[in-house]
């Protein structure tokens, strides 16, 4: 076993080319082991062995600066930079982080999480190095999925303009997580595979070479004419080139000895270059091979079949979701599903089969999606918005000036909302609420159950004053029984799960599970806690607020949010614009980033239990206890 | 006059050429003597006259589509649809919108304000056009500086997948606002003015044609060649038509007659088209034409000379923050000032000017400049971040993910916060307190005056335990005492600016100003109104409050900026969190989007005034009066 020795990029620069294929091969028996246990990104990863270890033994990280394009395809540097014997806690609550992680290693120069940050982070770096008046190496790693990403082009586009020394690999594997969109993949696919294209640049080139034989005037007319047309013709990469890039490729990407001699002589010009390497998602591991969308993010599996091993349990909300727009679809012909790049995750498969014309996958381009949303609505479609709660992010512009300002007839499906688990930090749904919550217009619910998830679809098809939106989150559901009718729910009505009058919790979504268990808790000592489930975040049920305030009852509002700006922050706001004062108290998510584990584990981390529920009751409790014993 | 006896799209179907030509130059008198007397975007509506004219004559608006990239350059839109005799409320409250507005006519389809929307908004238009089964043209104007926006090259490589008939108008000025920045654009240069490439083109057509000539079996290769590379070469638009657009032009887009003539024979091409065209930016106009960059939005102004009337006042914010940079520049050589195509309104030009490599101007791309400039800091550089509010929105996820997530010590140099007077609701920057806010690691400032500006520039630059931001309005500062040393304020810490204990007011930039005069007002009635200047809306100056709560002070909470998520709520999750039940009353701007007019208009319509704060404090005058006349 070679990689037992390896321990840092120094141990592998000496290696011959042949030691390194074994290496690789190791690195590939290693991930395939290790995930099948822990799961994470595997078919990214078996796609980029060859390159990072090229990387690593042609360049001097950390002088030279890997950037990792989402960083989910980091885990090959990570075991040649000191970490694979960390490996069993990938992805787990204080483990190794499955993206690319400062505090982890001085090799790990930008994180990640997001798409198509690596270029902006690469031209950033490459400026400060030559202000700085230093020299080292800015290369960025992008996959032909985050380079539709705007951000990406935009980069492009300043990078060509500014000629800076920097090395950009696009790593061409036919699909980012689902398969690609766009006219630049189509792009990238006829680079890749047409012949007739190949043939014609060859061709061009005979003829060029042919041509001095035919006389003095048209000789001359052809060199100029080889000038001109060199730049478009005979480095292949005329859509690169004419971003101001020296193109070289495409290039095998698990050919190491072709790799290594490609970057290495890309590396010598001088200006922005751009390698594009042609890879297999999954290379090596044949169920990842034949499948590299599952196998894209995987939870842990059997080796050998390729099995995954699913836990069993009541339906995600996704899945949901995705029942109830089927469902919804087959009446509604104005329905149209929009998904940025995410067809899989957010649960349109079946969707797009049973509708194709009415699916809309516009790639990794969050921006584009939410404002074509607003012009699909603006000409009377419904169109819904399926997207984690993380990317619309992205979108948050376009959510304020293209939808919620005209005010238009756009469903977002917020998928993800709330904690994420092992994806961590970079991932996290909890800014929803506090970034959407300001903007005119909009109206926001959040489903105590599964079976509230398709009433909510059925109330935000049936809405038509603007835009609306439902966050869920990324587990199961609680197993109830579903309605098989779907009705609408009025808007910003909330509901009472549970009578009491000792104090009142005010909770969303799967916090209003956590508030019934901490109410049996109190129970037992003698609370009497009632419950509200307030299925809208946006309109609140002023109608209860206000009764709220007549009962003198005390208020603890409970959310997976970020607290500043949250739910809580809007019940606080209704009591003080209406100069009422109610004792509210808030419990979301406090003002840090929250890192990898699992979502159990990082509700516990910041107290959105039932325990701890239980205690900011309790420390409510003089009041409350009065209110048990009487006045005293 | 032919103008007088045009009131619809239709009074220009029947003219002649030559007529619309005299209507042209009847378009242009008008725009100037009108905008002399209101402002406005001069100088790219009298680039687009023409191209109006074109689309109007051709086409059959509202039924086929308009759709204007920004939408700053539909004057003469709407002269032509009936709307001139309102220009001399251009941009005045309740009067006409400088941007396209849907409730002004039938014929304004979308809105816009922030630019690159325009292709999104086309793509779900010809979608939404082709489920439903209709046969409307759609067309979207877009300017070559819209064009580098990221969320515009999202919609291209969509569009050229999809392959849906619409029309895009490239109107390619070589500037937006200032000169455009990057590939594309050198690329858009290239085209438009190379001759050893328009040369090559023609080149190459003769070579193909000699060819023949040579013999059989290079012809036959010749041939086949001829085919791939025509559509690399022959039309011209090389990168257009890799991204799968039927390429025409470039065309001069002065030339009534020939103009016509491409968009008739491109509105019969099947498939998206994208028609180049060139026009000049204040076209017509002497003084606009010299300085197209002056002229894009203009003050009232002479005829004249050109001249343009100035208002006398005290510095504008923008002015002083400039100035302040350049101070700090002078020694602080990690300073590199960024921005996203404004440096002239964020006052950047002469930093520009004194170091052009620590200047970075990336194009319209508000997420690649943050990005880049969380990469810059990454390095151990100062990138300043100077970005209106509004367009800072379009970086939402950069700010999290990127800056604030990794925490680096980006300074965000927030311009146009607040009202902004008679851009608009597009451009308010009312949003950036609740966005911002919730993002841990942020540390957010607003400045009460012009000197105190320059504290926080100082402030923010020596401040390097992370992301930090400086909001300041679009007004002139208050013509105080400019203190020639600045000196940092300590971080999170709040200045008493008047004593008082009938009440306390919290304010934040010019409403420190409104809070004073309200508390004249109050004296009056024998009240002694506290007013804080919260410099830090994050953090909060705990301290003090925790001594607001300690003395059983009411707490008004005064900010430009929306009621949800801001910094009142900042204040009531601060006693709600800390279990202190404080009366907080909060006065922002309230849930609704605020149309163009002055900032004053803009204000006194929402109530944020000292008439307004002081019938506020009087309401909570039955507690404020216990505290002036004893306890009852």
């Amino acid at each position: 076993m070679l990689l037992e020795q390896i321990n840092a990029p120094e141990d592998i620069k000496d290696l011959s080319i042949a030691q390194l294929e074994q290496v690789a091969e190791e690195i590939r028996e290693f991930l395939i082991e290790k995930l099948s246990s822990t799961g994470g990104h595997l078919a990214p990863n078996l796609g980029v062995v060859e390159l990072t270890l090229a990387l690593h033994y042609l360049f001097d990280s950390p002088k030279d600066k890997f950037i990792f394009d989402v960083g989910h395809q980091s885990y090959v540097h990570k075991i040649l930079t000191g970490r694979k014997d960390q490996f069993d806690t990938l992805r787990k609550y204080k483990g190794l982080c499955g993206f690319v992680k400062r505090s982890e290693s001085q090799h790990d120069v930008w994180e990640a999480g997001h798409s198509s940050t690596s270029l902006s982070a690469a031209m950033g770096m490459a400026l400060a190095r030559d202000l700085k008046g230093e020299n080292n190496k800015v290369v960025a790693v992008i996959g032909d999925g985050s380079l539709t990403g705007g951000m990406a082009l935009e980069a492009l586009n300043h990078i060509g303009h500014e000629k800076k020394n920097l090395m950009v690999i696009l790593n061409d594997n036919e699909m980012s997580i689902a398969p690609n969109v766009g006219a630049l993949h189509h792009y990238l696919g006829k680079i890749r595979t047409d012949r007739h294209y190949q043939k014609a640049k060859d061709e061009l080139q005979q003829l060029l070479n042919k041509i001095p034989a035919i006389g003095g005037k048209l000789a001359k007319t052809a060199e100029r004419f080889k000038d001109s047309v060199k730049y478009l013709l005979v480095n292949g990469g005329i859509l690169f080139e004419q971003f101001g890039f020296t193109y070289f490729g495409p290039v095998d990407g698990h050919d190491l000895n072709g790799l290594i001699e490609v970057i290495e002589q890309a590396g010598n010009v001088s200006g922005p270059v751009l390698i594009h390497i042609i890879t297999v998602k999954g290379k090596g591991y044949s169920p990842a091979e034949a499948d590299s969308f599952k196998w894209h993010g995987i939870s842990p599996y059997k080796i050998e079949s390729g099995q995954v091993l699913k836990a069993v349990g009541p339906p995600m909300y996704t899945e949901v979701f995705s029942d109830a727009l089927m469902e919804l679809a087959e009446e509604d012909n104005r329905i149209v599903a929009v998904t940025p790049a995410m067809p899989g995750g957010s649960g349109l498969l079946k969707f797009g089969e049973r509708y194709p014309d009415r699916m809309i996958d516009v790639g990794i381009a969050e921006q584009h999606a939410a404002t074509m949303c607003a012009a699909l609505a603006m000409e009377g479609l419904k169109p819904v918005y399926a997207v984690y709660s993380t990317f619309l992010q992205r979108a948050y512009d376009q959510v304020v000036h293209d939808i919620c300002r005209q005010n238009l007839n756009v469903v977002f499906a917020i998928d993800r909302a709330g904690f994420v688990g092992p994806d961590g930090e970079t991932h996290q749904g909890v800014y929803d609420i506090a970034f959407l919550r300001h903007i005119p217009n909009m109206v926001l619910m959040m489903p105590k159950d599964e079976n509230e998830l398709r009433q909510m679809m059925k109330t935000a098809i049936e809405y038509n004053d603007g835009p609306i939106g439902i966050r869920y989150s990324r587990i199961n559901g609680r197993g109830v029984a579903i309605d098989p009718v779907m009705t609408p729910i009025p808007i910003g009505k909330w509901e009472t799960v549970r009578e009491g009058d000792s104090a009142v919790i005010v909770a969303i979504g799967p916090m209003v599970e956590v508030a019934e268990e901490a109410a049996e808790l109190l129970k037992r000592e003698g609370l009497n806690i009632r419950i509200v489930n307030a299925r809208f975040i946006k309109p609140l049920d002023e109608t209860m607020l206000r009764q709220f305030a007549d009962e003198g009852m005390n208020v603890l509002v409970l959310e997976e949010g970020c607290q500043e700006g949250g739910l809580g922050s809007a019940v606080l706001e209704f009591y003080s614009l209406n100069r009422q004062d109610v004792s509210v108290r808030i419990k979301g998510i406090p003002d840090v980033f929250v890192e990898h584990g699992s979502i159990k584990e990082q509700r516990h981390e910041i107290g959105l239990t039932s325990d701890s529920v239980a205690a900011e009751l309790r420390a409510m409790l003089p009041r409350v206890r009065k209110r048990v014993n009487g006045p005293a």
